[in-house]
Formats: structure tokens, C-alpha cells, sequence
């Protein structure tokens, strides 16, 4: 089959034919990829910023934002028939350690990360765990709904832990109105009536982010802090979400946080600078933020189904995968880029 | 009469003769003050740590920690009577805008922070309000108790944060076993059933802290991240509360706290320097804590009168409130140091 | 002044000619009634169902949802100007006690309910308190408001408690689209995605509610319970809030609740008859609701203001109040009756 | 192999050869019972109260509380191995609901519940799932633990559901100082800091109650509802935890329950009567428990490892089943009843 390949740090991937996966454990799964969504993750793999953490063997498979069919099922798999549309969380999990127990996924001690630490989707095949997978309304298109399942759950995630402290009378911040945020953006405006404020660089992005949702939106130019203390009589906002997290957008979104407040880190690359008599005097809290649980998945999908949450992406066929990484590379992506094997 | 008072930045306070202070508004209330803590924050204060958030006029009399007995009160106070014993919250509060009608009078829009921005209670009385008095037992000796109403109310606002987190079978690291942390300790075992570990550099500082209800201890010469990690079987504890927070204890802090875990700051001085990816990447949070809420000075001091939380205390005269201030700084105060008029 | 009065129950109330009211402490405010609404409460109060909770002396003066200007304010009143427009929180509280400064105003254990206990806002002038003052912009017209103090606030904070329960893929019953109804199913639209199914007698009670944002409405006609089970694949609703609670609604709402879903009690007058078997095999909860938070009224202003929350109500005199009262006990009255003075 | 068999209701079980149990999918785990504890709701099966809900095929084993040792192992378990000391939590699940993956357990929807719907412990042998077993150190002998496979988890559960509401200086009243109530006793002590009032009609009960924690007892002789009011200045206790629930306990426990507080029922057999008046003007709650989490009997194995919880038991032999049993119903048993094959 064809697949999407990383040979090696600092350059491009490779599409090129490797064997398809099949299933050996009573509990395999193996997916027909009908789409896998290109993340600034794969960028940053790419870079090496993920190297250490992961450790992946080279060559391997990127891709993990994965939908598609079932196309084959272990001995032991009782939720799933072979056909079946599904979109997949994108960390199989064991099932039985204490955070699994406890629905809380992301933090399963034994799971893997296909595309990532091992071979991901993008590709016309993914072998992957009966765990992993979300099943869907048999008319759903995988393509259209498998930004959902990165971009989607981990912006659903973010918006789902803030909940509580977004009653009316708040302001939410939304740094970035990108991949995840424009997702972010209308999950915020469809769990809660928080007052929603968009901060990008770009002009186009913050035009969708107000189709969708936003109440304010302020260009990052420099004057993006002053602008929402302006917003918020001079308090800051009572919720930071940064879906950037880099080149300064990090110390920024700490900056436009209340006292009181919460400052959610959800991209990555940059580095906080804080003195902890900061974090102190005001009583701030910094949030990290990973993925999401399967459950907080199945949830997603009841917005999309229902028309609440709805993507913005382009399509790209698999063998146009350099071509689409290097388009979100230049910021000429609105919404999500999408691979159709 | 005879007062604690600061003239500059970077030189020790003057004990010297002010005024007495009277009420004026409805809700004021003069405490002859029994006893005044001597904090890790007035050596903050004389070294221009917090001019710049609290802006106080100088001169004016230091101390934040505080009780005694009611000595006058205005005319519209109902909760009090001239001579009622008294533990202060250490921020008297308006009661009407949004946090203190939330219970979170720590921030309240327009409270005053007495030893901090206005007059402070290392004096032979205190103007202060009706909302800031915690009505005691006529028993109590205030010098007894002081410490609780900032070094106790802030260990335990931060342990009370933490209980949902600290079910049994969790680690809780505990940085620093000085006036706030021997507290921390106390109501950690009185509130939870989770495996306490105490890091600290003084042997004596630990082994008070195992007679307080610490279960492990480690000696902070180098290898106390490596002493965390192997209690805690290379994961990290679920939560470390920081009551150090400077020269390092705050970077080690977070780098013992396990994927999911929560990294609470109390102490100040230091600069948390951290990659957004190493947030997001294990999930991680930093959480602010500021004093407390009324209620919990109210609690704490059920713990106290019920001998679950004792207080290590030295008391000097207040005439001796440098001699104080300098044994701190040196190290030479086990406990909490206590001024008594 | 004219006021509407109860001089005995099982007896209409009488419009009578009365003294105004005057500030004589501190924090008292004297309100002129711009809107008192007429609620399904005042027909409990005049059947005696409050008698023994309450014990008013009479004749005294109902009306215990209310809104208009400020008239007069005591000499400690710092938040409020004569001429502010005002929406009531309907339990004047102390400030004081633990529950006070836990946010939780209705545990107040030393507030006044006027309306039930001592004399309320049917009439031209109202004795309140400074901490009962939700300040509104000049703009808004007390009689549009007025149903927000005592319905809204109810449902508003029903709602908002059941909040964590009600993610996408829930189902929330509301039992009743009256007065608290139908402000319900709009507090339930603008803060969750959960699908709403409203449950009521009236037919045209439940073509308001598919308006206001119910998914599913059914008739309540003995069939209630089947249709309810039929909408959520026979396992019942996440969570049933029961604006009625009497004549069998009461024991209907608990039937129509989901193995570890709660219902929550709103309306009275019933009695719910529970074997303990039935509520630990499913482990099922049973929430009492008592009217809200001050926070809470004041959040309900901000989803009033920007049109989530709207509401449906019919003006009368204060002259016709026995009119309006007798409307409301004959089902005339679509969404609220309001008094205007 | 030997078995305590129910062969119709309102008889006693019999002690009788039936075949060993064997595995027969991957997931299925056969062990070897080394203690099975004898509960009320065996009593309660035996009168057929749970026939309706759960309606098992006659004869069968009864024994839903216990702990032994692994004796074969399906094809795809992985997180046990053949010789394995385990304690089992009461319903093996299914791991792939919403209930399931929130770490819900009691709530799978295809959960089974050996004892009460198939063969339960008192036998030689048990089939149950991978899923089921907690993993013991290899010292602890079954028959020691066993009583927290069903009245520890229980216990725990619902406190551990209760610990936000129990802040130092409130009370909490538990009713019933029996199998399960001595070790809600115990928990409370190592959970919290609040005051433990224990309610029992037997005097030796009490005795037991104030060695393991309680710091008030009411013999409840008719005056219980007066005796715990008098300890709680008139207002009655913040939360009340009721282990009986049966004959008139549940309308005293939720009369003993204060505004604003919880009444969790976890015996059953009685019927609560509730004007819904009683429930809102107070904004009480009433809390259903069912047995636990799987996490949660892993804490409190935590707890009973470290000493913190300690069993009353007394053994009988398998062969002596019905006179266990019958010590129980006459209440003469202190603690908890294990059977030993």
C-alpha cells in the first residue's frame, strides 16, 4: 500500500509502498483510511521537537487524525463488525491500568500513538485497537470528519475542562483561529454563553472565527494584549486558550489571563517565562492540555452530527502529502488539510 | 504606640511611636493585637519585592499575620463585641462584588492587604473590618494561633485544593518544612490518606516533619528529584506543593510532578522557565494559590482547637521585631517567630 | 401606598391602602416597584401550604419577585445610588454566616423572604437591603424584568447545577413549561448541547417551548413516562427537572430518570413515595433547589441582556392582582403574570 | 465441588456438589475462593426482594463479596497470571460503554453481578473476568479481605463521594454501625476531618464505632433524631449516611439531614415518604449509592494495607453457610461473617 513516510529529522516525508498491516492480537483492528488530517504536529515532528518524548524507529508512518472503515477485526473484538465507519482516538489504550479505569485515556501508562511513537495513517491502511474506535452513522464521510479526531478532540477537550468557568459574565480568549481553534470557537458557543474573544496574526482567520461564533476579535500585532484588556475593563480574561503557544503567543496569553483566572496551553514550541510572585500574587493557574478521552470523542461527534461543530478543510489526495504539509507550513491553509488515500 | 515601620527598601524596619488608630467607618473595628507573625514575605517586603504590586506609602508598619481582641468597633458592627478574641483573614474585604458575594474573598476588587499596602499589625493595634474577624474561643491566646492567619491559611487553602487530588495510593510532595510547611504537612495528614513526602535542606526542618505526619523525607542536596522519583516508582508525585518557590525549588518542583500531576506555588522568588511542550506533552498544571477564603481560616482553626494542626512558634517582644526578622533570614527560626506586644 | 395583602388563608388577598416603607438601619433600601410578578407560590401561600415554614404575621403583603428603582438608602449603602434600576435577589441575607461567605445566599441562616415572612414587593414601595440590589443598566424597564427575580433565579440555578451532567449525547427532561418552565428550556439552550424534552399538559405550553429551543416535547396525559423512555432508547433521561412536583408529576419525574441520573425538584406541593431498593439498585439522585445565588441572578441579567433568556409575560395592574391570581390558578396565564403598580 | 445454593425464595440455601466453573472466552478468569463474606442482601435475596430486579434462574450460587486466589486464565489476559492473590470487584464490566470508559463501573450497561444475577462466591470456585480482579500482595490472605470486596467498596464509595461536603467543622451522622458501617466509620477518620456522629440501636455496636473513629453515638431508641439535632446545635448534620434504610431509618436519617445537606442511602428495604415541600424549602438532597468503582476498591485496599481500615470478622466454614447466615439475621454477628471453603 502507499504510505506516507519520515526518513529522517529535517526533511520532507516520503510517499512511497510498504506492506499493509494485518491483525495478530484478539483485540487488533485493523482501518481502511478514508481520511488523515495534516497538524502543525506533523510539522514539529518533522523538526525533531517530538524525538525525545516518542522515540519512533525510522522510517515510519506520520498521520494521527485518522476515519475510515473497518477492514478487518481480531478474535476478541466484540463492538465492531468489519464495514463499520469509524473515527479513531488517536491513543489505542490498555484498558486496565488506573487511568484507563478512571476514563482518563491520554493517561493510560501503556499506550501507543500511532503516527507518532509507531506507524500512523496516512496511508490507505492503519492497524489500531477495538479500543480506539468510535463508531459512526454508516452515511458519515470519513474525510469530512477526521479532523475530529486531533484537531477536534483536543480543542473539544480544552473548551470541555473550562466549562466551569465560563458562566455568563466571563470572557474566553481563543489564541489562534487555525485548525483547532476554529473548532475551539464553536465549541465555546455551543456549551456555554461566555463572551468569545478571537486573537489571530491573520485577518481571514479572524473573519471565520466571527462566522463561527466569536463575539470580538483583535489582530495580533502587537497590540493584541492591550486589546484585550480594552475587552475586559482592564481585568484580562477570565479563560486563556492558546492553540499557538509559540513564538511569544505563550507569555502573551499568561499576560491576558485575570487574576483569578486560567491560562490553558494546548499548542506548543514556545517557551513560559514566570515569576512564580506572579503566579502567586494573582492566583493564576497554567492548564496543560493533550488530546482528550474517548468519551469526550463520542461527544464531539454528537456536535458534528447535529451540525453544531462543522469543519473547514481541503482535501489533498495521498500522494500530494508533501504538498499539503508544506501549504500548512506557509499558512495557506484555512481550517484543516485533509489526506484522501 | 510602639510600631513596626518601614522607611525604605533594603534597609530594617524601625520600631518607633505612631498614633493609635480609631474607627471612622460603620464597619471598622480596632484590634489590640495579641501576637504578629514574622513572615518570609516582610523579608520580601524590605527587599522591594512587592512595591510594585501593593505600592504602600512609606513609612508605614508592617506585619499581615495577626490576632487579638476587639478593642473598638463601629456603628454598624453586629458580629462583634469590644473584647471578643479574634484571628484576622489577612484581607478585609467589601462583601459586594462578584468573588466575595463567590466565597473568594482573596479576590475581591477592592479589598486592602494591611502589612502589605496600608498598616500592618505589628503594632500594639490594628484597624481592620468587621468581615476580616474570625470570633475564637475567649481561651485562645492570640499569640498561640497568629501564625494561622497567613502562614496557616495559605498552607491550607493550597491542601484544600488539592484533596480531590489526593486519594489513597497518591504521593504528595511537600517543598520546604518552614512556618507554612510544617502546616501543610498537618493538614495534609488531617484531611487525606495520601503518602506524604517532605524535600527540604535542613535534617531538623525533616525530621519535624516526620514527627508532624511526613511518611518519607528527602534531604535537598542535589539528588531531590531523583529522591522523588524513586518513591514514586519513576512517575513523580501526583501533586508537589512549593513553598519555596525560589533559588531553583521551583523548576525541581515541577520536574517531580508525575504526567496528569498538578505543581501548586505558594512560595515566590524564583522564575519558572518551561517549554510549552513539556506542559502539554504530559498534561501538566500549574496552579497559583493566594492566602484563603474566610471560611477556610474558619476551618483551620477547627483543626487547630481540635489539636490537629499545633503551631512550632519562638515569640520575641515587639520591641525585638528585627532581632526577629534577622533569625529568619538566617535560618535560625524553627516554626513560625512570633512579635508580642 | 396600595398593597396587595393576605388577612387569612384560604382567602383571596385584598388591595389596601397601607404606609410606606422607610430605611432605619444602615444597609436598608427602599425600592419603588416597577414589576412584582404573580407566582404559582402565591396560590401555595394563600392554600397555607408556607404557614408553618414561614409563620408571617398577618395581614401582611405578598409578592416575592421583584424589580423598579432605588427610592431611599441607608446611611452605610455604598453600592447603590437613588434612581439606580434595581432587580431584587428575593433573600435579603446577613453577609456574614458561613453560608454567606460561601456564595450560598439561600442558606443564609439569618435572611428574610419577603413575600413569605414579613412584607413583599406587590405594592408601590418595598423594604429591602443593599446586598439584595442587582444593579441594571438605566435602560431596562423594571416590569420586563421583574419574572427574573424569583422564576428566573430558580430555574437559572437548577439549571446550572445539573450543567456538569448535561454534555452532548444527554437527554434533560423538563417537566412543566409554565413560569419557571420556559425559562428553563432557555437556560438549558444557551449553556449545554444536551437534547431537551419538555413534558406538559398544555399543548400550546409545549408549542412555546419547541420556540425556545425544546428538541422534543410530550404530552402529558398518562403517556408521559412511555414517551420519555421511548425518546432515550428505554433507559430515561440523564437528568428531570420537575418545575411542577405535585399531583403525580412528582413520582412520574423519578420514573423518567436514567440509572445514575438525577432528578432535581423544583416545583412542590406533592409527595414523592421512594422505596431505597428503587434508589440504590440504580443509584439515582434526588436534588432539592431553593431558589439561587446572588452571582446567579446577576449571570441570568447578562443572558436576559444579550436576548438568550427571554421572557413571555402579561401585564396587569396592581389593582387587578386578585384577577391575575385567579389567572394563574385557572391555567390562563401563558409564561408569567406581572403586577405593575 | 461445594456451593451455597438458593433453589427458591423465602428458604435457605443449600450446601451441595455442583461442577466446577471453567473458562471459556479470552477475557474469563476461574478463581479459587479463599473467603466470601455473608451480607444483609443475602437476607434480602433470600426474601426475594432482589427477584424482580435481577431475576437470576433457580437454583444458583449465591456470594457476591470475595477474594481468593487465580486458577486458570483465559487466552487474552494479560495483567494476571495463574497463582495471583486477588479481590474482586462485585460486577465484572465490559470496558467498552460510556460507563466503562468513564471509569463508572457500577453503571456498564452488560455488567453481570455474580451472587445476585449468576453463580456468585460461596463456593470453591468463581468464574469472573480479567477485568474484575485487583491484584493483592501475595502475603495477604483472602478470607482477611474479603468483606471490602462489597461492604468495604460500598462504604467507600459513598464516602468518598461525600468528602467535598465534609470541611473540619461539619457532621457527619452514619446510621448503622454494622458490616458496612464500621468501615464507613473508619474511612471517615482517614478521609476527613469531620465530626462522626454513629446512630445504632445496638449498644455494642456503638462501643465498636467509638474504637474505630466515632466521636459522638446515639442509641437509637426513638430519640435519635432529638440526639442529633442537640449535637449539632438544632440544625442537624451535614451530611447522614445511611447503612439501614429500613425500617424507619431512611425517613429518620432524612430528617436528621440539615438545610442544605445530603442524605446518601445506601442500605435499602424501607420506603422514603418526601412532600416535595420538604425537599426544596430546604434544598436537601437525597444521594443513591450502588458498591463502587473498581479504582475506588483499589484505594481502599491502600487503606486496608496501611492499617488505616481493619475488619471485625468471624469465620465459618463453607459447610456452615446457613448458620452464618442465621447469625446474621439475628444480629448476632459484630462485624462482618466470612465463609472459608
Amino acid at each position: 500500500m502507499r504510505a506516507v513516510r519520515l526518513h529522517g529529522y529535517h526533511q520532507q516525508p516520503v510517499v512511497e509502498e510498504v506492506p499493509e498491516p494485518t491483525v495478530s492480537s484478539p483485540l487488533d483492528v485493523v482501518v481502511k483510511i478514508g481520511g488523515a488530517g495534516v497538524c502543525r504536529t506533523d510539522l514539529h515532528i518533522i523538526e525533531g521537537q517530538w524525538e525525545q518524548a516518542m522515540g519512533p524507529t525510522l522510517p515510519y508512518t506520520i498521520g494521527h487524525e485518522n476515519a475510515g472503515w473497518v477492514h478487518e477485526i481480531g478474535s476478541g473484538v466484540t463492538n465492531l463488525q468489519v464495514g463499520d465507519t469509524v473515527i479513531l482516538h488517536p491513543t489505542p489504550t490498555c484498558g486496565l491500568c488506573r487511568a484507563c479505569r478512571a476514563g482518563q485515556d491520554m493517561h493510560c501508562t501503556t499506550s501507543s500513538f500511532p503516527g507518532l511513537d509507531s506507524d500512523g495513517g496516512m496511508a490507505e491502511y492503519l492497524l489500531t485497537s477495538a479500543r480506539a474506535c468510535v463508531k459512526l452513522d454508516p452515511s458519515t464521510q470519513p474525510k469530512d470528519v477526521a479532523a475530529l479526531a486531533d484537531a477536534g478532540i483536543t480543542a473539544y477537550h480544552a473548551v470541555r475542562k473550562a466549562i466551569p468557568l465560563l458562566y455568563p459574565g466571563t470572557t474566553c480568549v481563543v489564541i489562534g483561529a487555525g485548525g483547532l481553534g476554529h473548532i475551539g470557537v464553536q465549541c465555546l458557543a455551543a456549551l456555554t454563553a461566555t463572551t468569545i474573544v478571537v486573537v489571530d496574526r491573520n485577518p481571514d482567520a479572524l473573519k471565520l472565527a466571527e462566522q463561527l461564533g466569536a463575539h470580538h476579535t483583535v489582530v495580533s500585532d502587537g497590540g493584541q494584549i492591550a486589546g484585550v484588556q480594552e475587552l475586559t475593563d482592564g481585568a484580562g480574561a477570565d479563560v486563556v486558550l492558546d492553540f499557538v503557544a509559540e513564538q511569544g503567543a505563550e507569555n502573551d496569553g499568561f499576560a491576558m489571563t485575570r487574576p483569578g483566572g486560567s491560562y490553558y496551553v494546548i499548542g506548543y514550541g514556545g517557551t513560559l517565562n514566570l515569576p512564580t510572585l506572579d503566579i502567586i500574587s494573582t492566583e493564576r493557574n497554567i492548564v496543560g492540555n493533550i488530546v482528550g478521552t474517548y468519551n469526550e470523542l463520542a461527544e464531539l461527534m454528537v456536535l458534528a452530527q447535529t451540525g453544531r461543530v462543522t469543519l473547514h478543510t481541503s482535501t489533498y489526495p495521498l500522494d500530494a502529502a508533501v504538498e499539503a504539509i508544506q501549504d500548512l507550513d506557509a499558512g495557506r491553509v484555512r481550517g484543516r488539510a485533509i489526506l484522501v488515500p
